[in-house]
């Protein structure tokens, strides 16, 4: 059996659960709440790092369960702890899928040709199984600096599979201009870069129109956005930036087309640290964590939900 | 006390072992000696794939330790073999290191602020310890699509802890010119990331004048080496590509200052599966393919310093 598109999966698991909410499982161990948080003792012990957040990530993907669509680990936080670390990030991704959530690898791997190509076996699996399931998740992010080479490696383990791919576009920190913005031939490079993007996904579109070469636009540049989503209309957008990084929904509905479709919107922090909030400390204070979690998540949902439906 | 300055201790290396050689660590396990290539039933198992891995990294690295100055594993290859495979690659790390060798994690890694600030302690090392040693390389490559967020938490890292960092300003894949041949304002982008590698670095110079900010610019452009010295005059150049990707010395010549320094070459392939080229094979068979991977180390070694000094 062929396996589908991840943009028509995306897309039907959005229309599902009526929610375009990407929680992003980025566990910094001295914001964990003080039950979860390593001993003093302990805080230099990778064991008891990724034992903290695997329970933190457990009781997080059990309060955004019903209100995300997915959820987007960044693997930095878990290769800070080594081995210990990346069982972490491994065990992460099948509790999150095992409570009905789409996975988004942050990865941002970039490399060439056969060096991609197990990247791509890493991280999206592969056909002959001549790699480890560790780490596979539904979708990843990469980086296009170098060229469709390193890229199509991973196009073609996603269509295989199923699973999806987000290219790094314009990002939402504050020196993404210094590369992204140069001025190419009339447009900025981050232009040339959603060109590709329109290119080299063409070939790969499912059912509802949508690649599944995706793209990530920082919620940050809100003005850009729209230009975007023109330039690549059959691009799903993975925003990141929305909440702690200082998108609000205004921001993002440039990301989304006429029928309200084709992006989801990444919250970190905003969701998964939502008690340490001044919208929601004085509600819930740490001892109530979960439910700031969850009403965080839930709050952003209908939110985004209701400005595009 | 202040750790040195890594430009420092690889211009010492160098100058010591007579060697600008990098081994890239790069295991296929289908290109393994048949002695060590898991079984087929195997062939799909983790531990077995990272067995293999490790008995071969260990052979190449005794094989390779009187003649080259640094191993590169490329941690793709390692990825693919999930919790399994990082275990090997962090015992690869800890191996060459045993016998001397320095150390340059192939990860280009890229993200931003506290997600760089993570993903340096994974690679460089954290100054508290509140990371895992399992990962830390004495260098790495980064990616500089993000910007200066992404590259200065490597940089601080590098700086506290005596270590180094390559930025990939050219690659030597054939795409590298999608993007970074595209004219920005007079000058194709590669040049606008060297200069900004240039810049990054001036504030990380060590007693030989070299910065622990170094750059990746690939061998099979030679024409653009020479031209790149000159802009990065203070950067030490990692250049992959010789041999197996096409480069030859004559390719390498630009990358190094007058006095025959401030590079190192990277070969891979070309080294690690020696008894497999044309060059090697009639006089080592597979059965003494150790020999080969020392031969072949061994001649790039003494043909690169003998160009250069």
């Amino acid at each position: 059996m062929e396996p589908g598109n991840f943009a028509d999966a995306l897309i039907e698991a959005v229309r599902r659960k009526q929610s375009q909410v990407v929680v992003g499982l980025d566990p910094r161990l001295e914001r964990l709440p003080a039950e979860l948080r390593p001993r003093v003792d302990d805080r230099a012990d990778p064991a008891a790092a990724a034992d903290a957040i695997m329970a933190f990530n457990r009781a997080v993907v059990d309060a955004v369960a019903d209100h995300a669509v997915a959820v987007k680990p960044q693997i930095a936080f878990y290769e800070q702890w080594g081995c210990e670390g990346m069982r972490a990030y491994s065990d992460s991704l099948s509790y999150a899928r095992g409570r009905g959530l789409l996975t988004i690898g942050d990865v941002k791997r970039s490399d060439i040709a056969s060096t991609a190509e197990a990247y791509a076996a890493a991280h999206l699996g592969s056909a002959d199984a001549s790699a480890a399931p560790d780490f596979v998740a539904d979708a990843v992010t990469v980086n296009p600096y170098l060229g469709s080479d390193g890229v199509q490696p991973f196009l073609a383990a996603a269509a295989a599979r199923g699973r999806g791919v987000f290219m790094l576009v314009k990002t939402s920190n504050p020196s993404s201009a210094e590369l992204q913005d140069l001025d190419c031939g009339g447009m900025p490079l981050y232009e040339r870069v959603a060109g590709l993007v329109a290119q080299w996904g063409e070939a790969w579109r499912g059912e509802n129109g949508y690649s599944l070469l995706g793209a990530v636009v920082g919620a940050t540049y809100p003005g850009e956005l729209a230009r975007l989503r023109a330039l690549m209309s059959h691009a799903p957008f993975l925003v990141p930036g929305f909440g702690a990084q200082g998108g609000g929904v205004e921001d993002v509905l440039g990301a989304f087309d006429e029928r309200g479709e084709g992006a989801i919107v990444n919250s970190s922090r905003g969701i998964i640290f939502a008690w340490q909030r001044e919208l929601y400390a004085s509600s819930y204070g740490e001892e109530r964590w979960r439910d700031a979690v969850r009403a965080a998540a839930a709050d952003m949902q209908e939110r985004i939900w209701r400005a595009t439906h």
